[in-house]
């Protein structure tokens, strides 16, 4: 434990102490941090951790135009939307600039929960119906409402929420749709009117279900022809991480109704939104106003306008294109050579390794933190190995990954044949 | 319209283009705003307006201490709670060194909005019960869950949510307490058990009802009788608005079950928190996990951790007694020229000015605009001019908020007489 650094110990205690008891840290032995830089997090331990996990940083983190441009906004203003500023209408225009014309409009939250929250109220009063589906290990936020809708954490889902199937190794377009038919028919025998179809269009919690591209189409044909909406929770996609587009559901050739995006954001400054068609905002505004007190401040503002100008001045989405199939063809050979790998899936940055049996891939990311590289697991057994660095990784670290990979593998699991 | 400075009218068409119909701007003609230092804020006409509205900016816009404590820690780390981190401990014990020692632990959120929720997920489980008490015109958040418990925003009460009256004017404590005993009985006829009864512990949206200090001890009792639990909101009252004491139940002797913060916590960056009683959140921790992206990141914490110091190295709170007085005795002697005013009512700096007929009130707050002093409404019926200047503000701007107070009364209303 000392290896940890000083008063590791102490302020493990003294975080159980004032901390409520519904938190967790990551890890067997948690990791104690201090700083971070890029790719970078520094432990207290004086070493170095590669972030292959967090999906916030989405630019590095600390990056210094996201810090100076806090920085400098918060010294000047930093007040709410119902006084007229620069800052909500610049983003608003850039955030719709890099959508479909058909998504006319923005509402600026300050968590993706919030974003799909507000999401579930407006297909609700739009629709006129309750019932909503979700795939089956879906996660989408901590609000009661959504709660309800994240069975992952293996919470009951609340009434009128459906669960469709999606199989993570299938990719199964038709597949899909008719699991989404099934539970717009199980809700109609219930007497529950469909308002959402709601995904996360690459399936993060399901165990990253990316592909191929085009196959959430017939899924989300069927819940409008059931006079639902489609709501693509790009909270986990967004932003560039699938490197083929600047949002999940392009890739799929789709229009949304509504987009809810969040975590990289602002680079982790608290800043989300609800994209979505003008006409449908217009009919929730006939019967609801909205107002969100930090939900586009000028900071919140601030912050994702930065990350806008890193993701273009930068050419972050090529380098995640780039760096995803690296990363992809490296885990690829791992698991010719691994039997413990049953399958590698993923867009861009964000690649899901599944395992083999059970409790294995919790053990490879332990191990993996012994090697100096963090990442997570998905999925509903927790079977799959999530890796999702921030979109600047150069091509020496995706490789540093790879390696530390394979020792893990080494490590805790036996070589293929 | 060219007062508010170059490039208003286009802004503001820009605006309607990109953000939802959903959103609303102040005043009739709405102001631009481009910077705030202390009290004042800035508008693009070149004049400085004197903010007697939000109540967010608790030690002044754009506190040096504050800014220089963000733009610190971004530069350095900004992470979230499931890695081991100084900042969110320290911001734990210090801000449960405020309250009462059965108030045992913490959790962090975004926003006042996703500590209310969590608050009424948590009631839910712990006593079994759906059943939810709360104000004729109270307010309690954004989400699908709190919009169906705010009932000022003119939304339907949602199932298994019942209103208790609170009398403006009468501060009747046996009066409330019979009123929650009402909802009690009519809960339970309708076969919903007790989980809460939720109040914002100064009824700012009821129209600012602050005392007798007291005086909501009979209406606890009978939530607690009937086996729920109360949850004191101090969104609104919370960090020493009202002078007398860092929190508004404080006020009151009591200790709830759970206490909810937000707006003024990070003076303007979001973040919020759920305090609670440790056996509370240990009943809930049993079926439940709760972990929030942005809830408790080290540059959140940073924020309010310079909030909390300002609040003491400054003598706010004592500042904001002192300074409540001086307003509440301006206001009085107003209420003495003017037949208008029906009551004033208020703690510390939070002052409720009610006005008559109907529609007073909003003619009011436009005119005080013309004057360069900023204020909002508050009731039912919008009845109640709300009086939130920032606590750090000082003998003279209170007087000059008076001194055009009475100006604008003056202008749309006849002298007492």
């Amino acid at each position: 434990m000392e290896r940890q650094g000083d008063g590791y110990r102490e302020l493990l205690a003294r975080r159980q102490k004032v901390l409520a008891p519904t938190y967790r840290l990551f890890y067997e032995e948690p990791l104690y941090v201090r700083k971070a830089e890029g790719v970078w997090l520094h432990g207290a331990d004086g070493r170095r951790y590669l972030d292959a996990y967090n999906n916030v940083p989405v630019v590095g983190h600390c990056h210094p135009h996201v810090v100076e441009s806090i920085a400098r906004q918060a010294a000047v203003l930093n007040t709410h939307t119902r006084y007229l500023t620069d800052a909500p209408v610049e983003l608003g225009e850039r955030l719709l600039a890099t959508m479909p014309p058909e998504i006319g409009c923005v509402t600026f939250t300050c968590s993706g929960s919030e974003a799909n929250d507000l999401a579930m109220r407006v297909c609700k009063a739009v629709t006129g119906g309750q019932g909503v589906i979700v795939t089956e290990f879906a996660y989408h936020g901590t609000t009661e409402t959504l709660a309800g809708m994240s069975p992952v954490t293996g919470q009951p889902t609340a009434h009128g929420v459906y669960k469709a199937r999606i199989d993570p190794a299938g990719n199964d377009a038709a597949g899909f749709a008719l699991q989404v038919e099934a539970a717009i028919d199980r809700m109609r025998s219930a007497g529950i009117r469909p308002a959402a179809l709601l995904v996360d269009t690459i399936f993060g919690s399901d165990g990253v279900v990316a592909g191929p591209a085009g196959f959430l189409q017939p899924a989300v044909a069927a819940i409008r022809a059931a006079g639902g909406l489609f709501v693509a929770d790009e909270v986990q996609p967004g932003f560039g991480r699938t490197g083929e587009a600047m949002w999940g559901f392009q890739r799929h050739g789709l229009v949304p109704d509504l987009v809810s995006m969040g975590k990289p954001m602002g680079n982790g400054h608290p800043v989300a939104a609800l994209c979505a068609r003008r006409e449908v905002m217009e009919a929730f505004a006939r019967s609801t106003r909205y107002f969100n007190t930090f939900g586009g401040n000028t900071v919140a503002c601030a912050a994702a306008l930065a990350v806008l100008d890193v993701l273009e001045r930068e050419q972050v989405l090529a380098n995640a294109l780039a760096m995803g199939e690296r990363l992809k063809g490296g885990i690829d050979r791992l698991a010719g050579r691994h039997a413990c790998v049953s399958s590698v899936r993923g867009a861009g940055l964000f690649v899901g390794m599944q395992l083999e049996p059970p409790g294995m891939a919790a053990r490879v990311v332990n191990a993996l933190k012994g090697e100096g590289i963090l990442v997570g697991t998905a999925g509903g057994a927790n079977e799959t190995i999530k890796i999702r660095p921030p979109l600047v990784i150069g091509p020496e670290e995706v490789d540093a990954l790879v390696g530390g990979m394979g020792r893990a593998l080494d490590a805790v699991a036996l070589p293929r044949g």
